[in-house]
């Protein structure tokens, strides 16, 4: 590092890359400056030289990472990428930070995050919704045992709308070969990481529903249920779609002292003033309730998204701050969305921890009979306007 | 009927049925009068004949269906009985009002169905909860077409706290012998029976998951998840429990047209100014989404109950009003309530029109090994408070 600054730079200046693109130049991130960028699409890398007179303009990712004008990478090209450049990055001794998902599937996560291991330099992911205060709160309230142990959580998160023409507007996009899957590795990689962090508990099992282009001319997921059970016998329900107009997004998690439910942008806290188990083992009464208070709760500040995220790598590379979300636990959310896949393929029951082999041989299937076929496609030519999304 | 009033008898003065009592005696009930009862305790007997010295007092069902007593009889026994008594009921030419559930098992239902069939007496179940305006409100929306089709229903419906203590009361509770379930069977009734009455369509398959016993010393379920799919692609969710403190009653249901959620003794109704099919075909924009309006909308009245199922089932035994909670209709809940059982006991999907047989003989084997044994039961010796439940 230079001047105790980190140089950054882009790999792939699409709809996220142009997003971090801004945010770094926008002078808001403490000690991060962008340098370079890299993109595989000429048009895009003359729009940048013209935009960007001072930036360094590479036209792959390797030669990015060899150039020595940075410290730090922002991996946002697409999904299947990601873990082969991140590994590639590693080896050029950069720092990490990684778009969600990691990667489409296990094993590729797994060497990504051996390769991390391997080396001292910081590796992050892009889980920006860790940075939101309803969901650190309720992060905060299980960790500290407010809630008790969990018994149930059901996530209603079908306001991820996308017409057909979102879907129309790039080959790849919803195709097994493109994106290797549909709502879940697309729009939902957040809330399955905030649905096992808020916790601090992966399932034990699942049975998941998956419907492939529900109301949509396409290939991939975009309506699923899943049910899980946790190690502790817990239970849980996931829903999304692209398709339920308006959706809803409520998250609800009950524990052995009381509720939580984050909807709306807002945190509701019912507690118990004893346990529930507590409660049961002294009642006599035959209709008896435990005591439940309404609990107002401070939930403060708004959440710094993308910019809190760049933020808190570059303390971590400067400062060895240490990381809201460290990359190695993208493979999380990504096992619960592989799970999801692999238990409609297989119309059963899958386990944790998950059988990534078989997850991948029939992912692999999907890929063969894509109605895209990558090296066909052409570089999408200018990113999209993403204010509708995060 | 004798100066067009009808003449009522209750069938087993328990919990339900002494609630019956109450309100056949408040007077409130236009048309209704109560003049028997019958109950197989003895200690019961002598308590109702020194309470209400006018009653004709019985110590069985078919005393008092050959009595000459009543025009009419309310069957508020244990579950597994109601079907063989309205059937006698019926064959003595009385009107009946059954309680919920119907029966235990379908074969014993249609029995009933058919023997309802047979007469031209009135039959009527005790689906108090069709009287909720918020319900009737919701049903009126989907079948006027407000909602669009049908896309999704989720209910969490976990509100229906049970200690041990309650189970404990007594030893029929809770067992396959005793009720033939858990909360699906007993607590459940009204809410399965809605599920599929608001939306005017039953599943036509089902995968769920129930637990037996969860955070309680029981035999039957007390906590279930269970996925729907219905004929139209339509999907669902029901989600309830005894343990959970504090519970929830979320019922959503969205449409092609808009979303309706019930909660906390609300509606709220978002409708889309086109419906979302014809917005999908229509939009360009890349983060389109269908111009969506929330909707104050009346939902008039309080919820008259029981007294409400009463009046309403004497108007249709006088002047042939039409029944709001048809008898015949108490199947469909109940083919839920044992498609849950069944697909969670063969860890399998189950298909509708239910496989009833196989039910019954999967039941049979509960029964077999169920820690209650009729013969051995003493009768309860009071009534209990139900004022905590409906």
């Amino acid at each position: 590092m230079v001047n105790n600054v980190v140089r950054y730079g882009i790999v792939g200046v699409g709809n996220m890359g142009t997003g971090h693109l801004h945010t770094l130049l926008s002078g808001k991130i403490t000690g991060a400056q962008l340098h370079a960028v890299c993109d595989v699409s000429e048009a895009r890398r003359e729009t940048l030289k013209k935009e960007h007179p001072d930036l360094h303009v590479y036209d792959s990712a390797s030669s990015l990472f060899q150039s020595g004008t940075v410290d730090a990478v922002i991996i946002a090209t697409p999904h299947y990428d990601h873990p082969d450049e991140a590994i590639e990055a590693f080896q050029a001794g950069l720092h990490v930070l990684v778009e969600k998902p990691a990667g489409v599937y296990i094993s590729q996560v797994e060497r990504m995050n051996r390769a991390a291991e391997a080396t001292d330099r910081k590796f992050g992911i892009v889980y920006n919704q860790r940075m939101n205060p309803l969901y650190k709160k309720l992060k905060e309230l299980v960790e500290s045992g407010e809630l008790g142990e969990i018994r149930r959580t059901n996530w209603i998160i079908t306001n991820w709308y996308r017409s057909q023409a979102y879907y129309d507007s790039g080959t790849w996009r919803a195709t097994w070969a493109g994106e290797g899957g549909g709502v879940l590795i697309n729009q939902c990689p957040h809330q399955l990481d905030l649905w096992q962090w808020t916790i601090g508990m992966m399932p034990s099992r699942m049975r998941a529903f998956c419907q492939f282009g529900k109301h949509r001319d396409i290939e991939v997921e975009n309506d699923v249920t899943a049910y899980v059970e946790y190690p502790n016998g817990a239970t849980g329900v996931f829903i999304t779609s692209t398709s339920d107009a308006p959706g809803t997004n409520r998250l609800e998690v009950c524990g052995d002292r009381g509720k939580v439910v984050i909807e709306d942008g807002n945190l509701t806290f019912w507690r118990l003033r004893e346990t529930e188990t507590e409660f049961n083992a002294r009642n006599k009464q035959l209709f008896g309730q435990p005591e439940c208070w309404t609990i107002s709760i401070p939930v403060d500040g708004t959440n710094p998204e993308h910019a809190g995220i760049l933020q808190n790598f570059t303390d971590a590379v400067l400062h060895d701050a240490p990381l809201v979300a460290p990359g190695e636990e993208g493979i999380r959310g990504l096992t619960i969305s592989n799970a999801m896949h692999l238990s409609t393929w297989l119309d059963d029951w899958v386990e944790f921890p998950l059988n990534a082999a078989l997850h991948e041989a029939e992912l692999r299937k999907r890929i063969a009979g894509s109605k895209f076929k990558p090296e066909k496609a052409d570089a999408q030519a200018q990113p999209a306007d993403l204010s509708g999304t995060y």
